[in-house]
């Protein structure tokens, strides 16, 4: 985290980058007449210095466009199979049809299409983004840093100087990792496994810190990587029972990966809970309780997350002189206890 | 449908509006500088003359944003529960990524937004439009025909004059129907059923027409309304056995709906197909596959149907001087036999 004053400046941009203040300036804000070559070094040094245009931080309080877009760093087949993102976009919608602002949703088939959305960010046609489901690698954080428009992101900025730079929203993921896991110990449960989530996501890699916070000496062999999708969770159950045969409990990363193990203990002839309890993270409705057993399950209000998201852009927040967590929301989670554990 | 040489021209606007040539123009493309008096006539005589701006016809070689919006009129809740959606935008979202034009996926609340989608579509964000699930007595036509921008509509729409000034991609909905319950017939039943789909759309009207035309003397309580949704099915199929316990066979006029029949036959004791026999439509997998039992429906190409309305646009097709079906295409269906029928 900066300390209070660290907060790059555009003249420290400006300097780094060997250019005047003023095309800094122009080139952060979008605007024509500078130079490729020029451009090109303001923004290496707006990116090694982690600089953050005001504009950023500004509220929408003078709208031009009345119009908002969203960037879910997947593929749109990923994006309409996953519940998840329906709810956090309902939740949106919500929020900008109040304030008669248009929720523009920007697909892609994949991260090669990345440049083209930020091209249409720095277009002209919103007054803000809403950017979730971002990736370790995935360019688009710079590509929106270079276009210039408030952006407030879901979940937690896994880049470094991300989350002292950038609001966000998100939920504890970390502490209902625990919960779920100190569930599943607090039954008895000693070969306790964890199916991740993808763990170039934050939200994965928090959840998994839960896990190992509670359990830090865990046998290696009980951790399987899945991706947040019922195939993901599957194989990793799969190979869960190939390596621990005698595993007594699951915490899956997310409620999709979690009905995947349930099919995969189901036909491998595990009872649940009695041979093997699992517990998910969502509470994904109908998922959660469609599930056969209905699955225990960490719940996040993920409408809401969605909602805040918007709220946050539209109503902006000042940001204090030192950036800090204040200006972002995590929200709490609460274990709900259903018959799979 | 418009005779020869009757489509109405930019002079017949203006004459019927009482202005200039010009005034027409900078209306109809979304110019300033008309007087909102001038501009309210002109848009009136362009909707009672079903005049179409030569932009609406032209192809999209000179493309300016490379942007393309899709606007489907339902509820963002709706967009998100029906798979239908999901497919068509597949097949949009490939067609358009392989050209490199963004998708701008336009969501809204409720009807109440189409406006603020009107003035989106005006605004200069856009090259072209695609409309789907249009109700008839939705002002998004107008709206959008108001809007000036290439446009190509998903299903046969249904106001007057339509058919004719408007380019459309849809499958042989009454056909398929006919095939649907001649399936039935030919199986001997004698009390099929027909639940529709949501009958301010022009698939659903065209579905029960095609019941109509292999059942002409069909006992009017047979057919019960519908909305494509599968509560509505659910509803739907109480009211049939509520008012003809003798229904020996259903069609429902999508997959969804069928699925809903389905519960409630199989609450109410009915064995299917033997006591009722079922028939869908749409072949949506994997809700017809996976249905008990899996569902006989008849097969559009939902994601070919997005895909072409994506080609479509960007190709451009010449107009021929008296527009007629040739710039539209309606894909053909095909029965697929599982086993509720």
């Amino acid at each position: 985290m900066s300390e209070a004053g660290a907060r790059p400046t555009l003249e420290a941009v400006a300097a780094r980058a060997g250019v005047s203040r003023a095309t800094v300036s122009r080139v952060v804000n979008g605007e024509a007449g500078v130079r490729e070559v020029l451009a090109v070094k303001v923004r290496r040094a707006v990116d090694e210095l982690g600089y953050v245009p005001n504009r950023a931080a500004r509220s929408l309080v003078t709208r031009r466009y009345d119009a908002v877009a969203v960037v879910i760093a997947e593929p749109e087949t990923r994006v309409f199979a996953d519940p998840f993102f329906a709810l956090q976009l309902r939740g949106i919608s919500k929020e900008l049809t109040a304030h008669d602002v248009q929720l523009v949703l920007l697909l892609t088939e994949g991260r090669a299409d990345h440049a083209r959305v930020g091209r249409y960010l720095s277009g002209g046609h919103v007054d803000g983004a809403l950017v979730f489901s971002l990736h370790l690698d995935d360019p688009l954080p710079v590509i929106i840093n270079g276009a210039g428009v408030p952006t407030v992101f879901g979940g937690r900025p896994g880049w470094a100087g991300g989350e002292d730079s950038v609001r966000y929203v998100d939920c504890d993921n970390r502490g209902g990792a625990r919960s779920a896991v100190r569930h599943l110990a607090g039954l008895g449960r000693t070969r306790i496994a964890h199916i991740t989530g993808a763990l170039d996501q934050t939200s994965a890699a928090d959840r998994l810190d839960g896990f190992r916070d509670v359990l830090p000496g865990a046998d290696a062999r009980l951790v399987a990587e899945g991706d947040f999708t019922p195939a993901g969770g599957e194989r990793a159950m799969r190979r869960l029972l190939d390596r621990c045969p005698d595993v007594d409990a699951v915490f899956a990363a997310n409620d999709l990966s979690a009905a995947g193990a349930l099919r995969v203990l189901r036909a491998s002839g595990r009872r649940v809970p009695d041979d093997v309890a699992v517990v998910g993270f969502d509470d994904m409705l109908p998922v959660a309780e469609q599930a056969d057993p209905p699955l225990t399950t960490v719940r996040q209000d993920i409408e809401e997350m969605g909602r805040l998201m918007a709220a946050m852009l539209l109503r902006g927040q000042d940001r204090s002189p030192a950036p800090d967590h204040a200006a972002s929301v995590v929200l709490p989670t609460e274990l709900v206890r259903r018959d799979s554990a």
